[in-house]
């Protein structure tokens, strides 16, 4: 079993500049590098203290590339919808050989109302231009004198993009998903990858989404095993379980009150493109942290409990890989390094090599 | 007198990897940061040998504020008309942190009609783009609660961007200019720095549009001196004068091929919006490196030839910094190393401290 880190930014500027916060995930970087995570992620996100520091994933992972060699590098994800594919082509190309290969691509539809209008791009055709991307950008990483006529971009005939990507034929590709089967169905079928946030899900449904997953992983032609699965969880570790839950428990209210901040336009909108998000700041509202510590759905405690949460985890879901949110809410740099420790020292043991 | 290397890719994928021309070029950022040069310096180009390995500079700028700690990261230059001002915004801040405020933004209109098509975007809009993508950009960065309203982009009300950028109000802004006395005049009044390519026109033009700028930047108010000049050269040293000249040339030769061949369009295409541009193709055509040797345009010779160059150079145009094209062509690594080595050694001493 592996486990990487994830970057979601959830801090406003009167809380931690745009510096302070980056050098402190390159360090963490370094640290994950050093204590064998297999991989950092950062997400794309718009104006909210919840992702907004982090408009650009492609970016920072540039500059996390310098300050590691081996750990992959995850976007977590590229939004089509917001990139022309050309751009976004580009410079994931330039990243797969700025880091020489190890640049691992996801890509999600976005859900946020505030973004698509500052983009001024139609939510309900979120599917088709996430679709229309990802086709775009992989053909444009793996054919020369290229013409594409899609709906929403068409250009060419041109000759190959530049760079090539390192990797051949191209980046692996993931796909973000949440509540929607068809999202689910769609990434095995297409033999892509899968990035799911379950803290929303109860774990018999996150189960159920898997397994349509995973069976149109299969029946699409691709090798059964072979799929990758991140899944993001919240992630605090004390040696003392108490302190755990008590700072843990404050950053998470404090995650959960920009997360809230952030979705509110899902108050007053509803899409048939997105079955079940109106009923998402409910479901945010409602979730407190003594249900998703009793739900597991939280990995903080001491390193026993934790490992004993990632146990229930894997019981529920097999062979997956999370990706530990280890920063989240405004947490000191102190706490964020000794949890991304205590984890691979005394968690990790359990569940790698096996 | 200040002087900073220019990353201007001219290579192919068969002549050299994405993954091997970054390393070299990072490589010799660390080298600019311990010899003393004030800036490194990429472009924004697409599928062309002629700097198509640099479809997003601030990707590369991100790994290279990784590798120094000192000099300047300038983008020579983005593209308005290619990038949405939010996302362009966006990941230049992130880099301004990233960088501890290194960061100098150049913008550029961007000049090749194979370009403009693949973006689907109109050429005779290009100047429009420009100036409203700039305008908005500086108020992505400044403004709070921000409302745009453009030809091009409209958006917000919005909260402000993230992350706010380091530098206050902004980082410093460059424009690229070439021929059009109308660029340098819009930039001088606005306060904008300046990024020049002078190989394609006389001393005696140059100085001219210099003049114009410099005058227009007095006249808007801007404390006379304060304004920065960034002039393009190739630049090849070697200890023995008569190599320098035929391992410049022939990559030179190289460089001039691939320019050729990505400003081919220019044969059949004018525009009222680029006067001059009809030109282009014989210009460059015509350019022989005998004559760009005569011309002191080049900087290409033993130390003491390139040092009596600048001083040519600095007799023409005053307080400018150089940007060097260190490896143009299909340069080999230790050729670049060796030139900024030796122009820093024995070049730089004759013009730094004075």
């Amino acid at each position: 079993m592996k486990f990487g880190i994830n970057f979601f930014p959830t801090v406003a500027p009167d809380e931690k500049t745009g510096a302070a916060f980056y050098d402190e995930c390159l360090q963490l970087c370094e640290q994950a590098e050093e204590l064998g995570y297999s991989h950092v992620k950062t997400v794309e996100h718009y104006f909210s203290p919840w992702g907004g520091y982090s408009p650009d994933p492609v970016t920072f992972l540039a500059a996390a590339a310098q300050r590691t060699r081996r750990v992959r590098l995850v976007t977590g994800a590229v939004i089509p919808a917001f990139n022309h594919p050309i751009k976004l082509a580009g410079k994931l190309a330039m990243l797969d050989n700025l880091s020489h290969g190890r640049l691992d691509v996801g890509f999600a539809r976005a859900f946020l109302p505030d973004e698509f209008e500052a983009f001024q791009t139609s939510m309900g055709e979120s599917r088709p231009r996430f679709e229309e991307g990802i086709e775009a950008v992989r053909r444009l990483w793996t054919e020369e004198e290229f013409r594409f006529n899609g709906t929403f971009h068409q250009f060419g005939p041109h000759p190959a993009l530049l760079p090539r990507p390192y990797q051949k034929p191209h980046p692996p590709v993931f796909v973000a998903a949440t509540f929607n089967p068809v999202s689910f169905e769609w990434s095995g079928e297409h033999g892509y990858h899968l990035m799911i946030v379950p803290y929303l899900s109860t774990h018999e449904r996150v189960a159920v989404l898997l397994d349509r997953y995973r069976k149109a992983w299969v029946d699409g032609g691709h090798a059964p095993g072979a799929e990758q699965v991140h899944l993001t969880y919240q992630c605090y570790v004390a040696e003392d379980s108490a302190e755990a839950r008590r700072r843990g428990g404050a950053l998470f209210e404090d995650y959960k009150a920009k997360q809230l901040q952030a979705v509110s336009a899902w108050r007053k909108y509803t899409s048939d493109q997105y079955p079940g998000y109106e009923r998402l700041v409910d479901i945010i509202e409602a979730g407190t942290f003594a249900d998703g510590m009793a739900e597991q759905k939280l990995l903080i405690g001491d390193p026993d409990e934790v490992a004993a949460q990632i146990e229930a985890i894997r019981g529920y879901h097999g062979n997956v890989e999370p990706s530990l949110q280890v920063n989240f809410g405004n947490m000191p740099m102190a706490e964020a390094r000794r949890t991304v420790d205590l984890f691979a020292r005394h968690v990790m043991p359990h569940f790698t090599g096996m």
